[in-house]
C-alpha cells in the first residue's frame, strides 16, 4: 500500500493539527503507511497541548505531489484551504465538520463529515468504529481539539455529541478540563509578541461566496480593547491584504473568550455585507457581535447569504 | 422538527429507491419526520424487488421546495442528477458511494460516503450504529440494491463490504441471494417493450468532465445482439439528443449481464475521447469493453481522464 499523508487546513489550529495526529496514528493501527505533517506554523495554543501532553509536532509541507499520490483531509476540504498542490494528488479520505465548497474528486472516496463543534469528535467516533483504543497522549490532544473549537463548551458549534466525546476523552487524558482547558486557552490567547500582519494572519480562512473573495481572520483574547488601540494600524494592514490579494472584503474577528462576544473590523468594497448579514452597523468600519464567537456558524453562512 | 424527504437521483435505479426507503424508515424510528419520494419512473428491476418484498413505491416528485426546507440525498450529490429545485433547499445529509462533484452548501452537514458498492451497503452500517433493526421486506429491498448495482457480485465496484452486508441481509430478508438476485437482474434486463428513445433515457446519467458535457446511459441485457440489429435507429436517437441538449459526447453501455462484457457506441464532437479512455478503436461509432460492467468505476473515470 502507497503511503498517505494526512493533514489539516493552512493556519493549522488545534482541531487540524490534533485531528491530523490522532486520525494518522489510527490509520497506523489498521495497518496504513500514514504520516500527519501541517502546512503551517503551529500556534502558540497547539504548542501548549502538544507540549502538555508530551508528542511532537508533525512535519511542515509546502508541497505533497512530489513524495505521495494520495492524501487523507481532516478539518477542512475546500480547495484553497489546503495544500497548494492538492489537485495533484488523489484525496482518499476527508473527515470534516464544516460545510462541503470548491471540493470535487473523480473517483469514490470515503467522506465522514458531520456537523458536530469539532473533528476530533467524529475521530473518537471513528476508533470506536475500527475497535482501537486511544493512549492517554492522544486523547489529551483530542481533548485539547475540542476545547479549542468549543471555547471550552461555550461555542454555539458545540454539540451534546462534543460533550459527550469531552467527558470519554477527559477520563483517558487523566486531566481537568476546566482547569486544563482555561489554562490552554490563556495560552493561545496570549498576543503580547504579535505584531499586527501576525495577527491577521493566525488564524485567517479565504472564502468564495457568491462572486466575492471574502478572507475572514479571527483572534482570541482576554483583553480586545489592547488590540482596538492599534484599530489604525491593524486597518492599514488590512487596506494593504485587500490590494494585495483582490479581495473583496476582509472581516477581522476578536472574540473575547471571557465575554465570549466578538468585536468585527472590515473593510473592503462590500464591507456593507457586514451590516445586512448582523443587523448591525459599522461604525468607523467597526461593529460589535454579540454572542458571536464561532466563525463557521455565526460568520460564514450570514456573510454568504449575504452576499449571494 | 419540520419534515424532510429523502431521495435518491433522476432516473431512479434500485439502489436508490432501496436506500430511499430504507433511511426514510430508519430516520423515523429515530424520531424524524421523514419521507422517501421518488424524482423519476421506477424500472422493470426495481418493481420486480418491491413486489417480491410488497412495497410500495415513494411517491413520484418533480419538485420539492414548495412542501419542504430541508432534504436528505441518498446515492447521488452532483447537482445536475438531483431534483430541479435543489438549490432551493438546504441538505441536511448526504449518504452516497459516488465521486463527490457540483456539491456546496453554505452550512457543516451529515456526510457519509463511502467507496462501496452500493448505498445500502452504508444503510446496512447506520442501522447498526443507530442500533435499530431491519425489518424483514426492507432488508430484502437492501439486498436488491447490492445485487441490482453489484450484478450480483460481479461489478469490479463491488467491495468485501458488500458483500458481507448481502449476506446479513439475505439471512433476515429470507430469500436464496443467487436465486432471486438472477431473476431480479432478468426482470429488469427485459427490454421487449422499449422504444429506442427509451433505451437512451432508462439509466442515463450527465456529466461535467472538463469543460465538456457528456452523458452516459446504460442497459443491461442478456441479449446485446437483439439491440446491435437496431443500431442505426439507435445512433439516430443518440444524435437528436446531442444536438437538442448541446452535448459534446453521448456514449450508451450495452452490458451482457451474462458475459459482463460491454459495447458502448459513441457519437459527438469528441468522440475519440472513448479511444483515449479505453484503449479500444470505435468502428462505426462502437467498440467492444471487455470486463466493463460498471460506468462509474469503469467509465467516469477513465473518460474524465481523458477529457481533461
Amino acid at each position: 500500500m502507497s503511503k498517505t499523508l494526512i493533514f489539516g487546513h493552512k493556519n493549522p489550529d488545534t482541531d487540524t493539527i490534533a485531528s491530523a495526529i490522532s486520525y494518522a496514528y489510527l490509520k497506523q493501527q489498521i495497518g496504513a503507511d500514514a504520516e500527519a505533517v501541517r502546512l503551517g506554523e503551529i500556534s502558540k495554543e497547539t504548542a501548549y497541548a502538544l507540549d502538555y501532553f508530551n508528542i511532537d509536532a508533525p512535519r511542515l509541507v509546502e508541497t505533497v505531489s512530489q513524495e505521495v499520490d494520495q492524501v487523507i483531509l481532516v478539518d477542512h476540504n475546500e480547495k484553497q484551504q489546503s495544500v497548494s498542490d492538492i489537485t495533484e494528488v488523489r484525496v482518499t479520505e476527508v473527515i470534516d465538520h464544516h460545510r462541503i465548497a470548491n471540493f470535487e474528486t473523480s473517483d469514490p472516496l470515503y467522506y465522514r463529515a458531520e456537523p458536530v463543534g469539532c473533528t476530533a469528535t467524529i475521530l473518537n467516533k471513528l476508533f470506536k468504529e475500527h475497535d482501537v483504543s486511544i493512549p492517554k497522549n492522544i486523547a489529551g490532544l483530542m481533548l485539547s481539539a475540542i476545547v479549542s473549537d468549543s471555547l471550552l463548551f461555550k461555542s454555539p458549534t458545540c454539540t451534546e455529541e462534543d460533550i459527550k466525546a469531552a467527558k470519554e476523552l477527559e477520563a483517558i487524558a487523566g486531566v481537568d478540563v476546566n482547569t486544563y482547558g482555561l489554562d490552554m486557552l490563556k495560552a493561545g490567547a496570549d498576543l503580547s509578541d504579535k505584531s499586527v500582519n501576525d495577527l491577521l494572519t493566525l488564524d485567517a480562512k479565504p472564502f468564495t461566496m457568491g462572486d466575492k473573495h471574502v478572507e475572514i481572520a479571527q483572534v482570541n483574547t482576554v483583553d480586545p480593547s489592547d488590540l482596538l488601540a492599534q484599530k489604525a494600524a491593524i486597518k492599514t494592514a488590512i487596506n494593504q491584504v485587500i490590494d494585495a490579494s483582490h479581495l473583496d472584503l476582509f472581516v477581522f474577528i476578536i472574540t473575547d473568550i471571557l465575554t465570549n462576544d466578538s468585536t468585527v473590523i472590515a473593510l473592503g468594497d462590500v464591507q456593507d455585507a457586514v451590516n445586512t448579514a448582523f443587523g448591525v452597523e459599522l461604525m468607523d468600519d467597526t461593529a460589535v457581535l454579540k454572542g458571536v464567537v464561532s466563525r463557521k456558524k455565526q460568520v460564514v453562512p450570514q456573510l454568504t447569504a449575504a452576499l449571494a
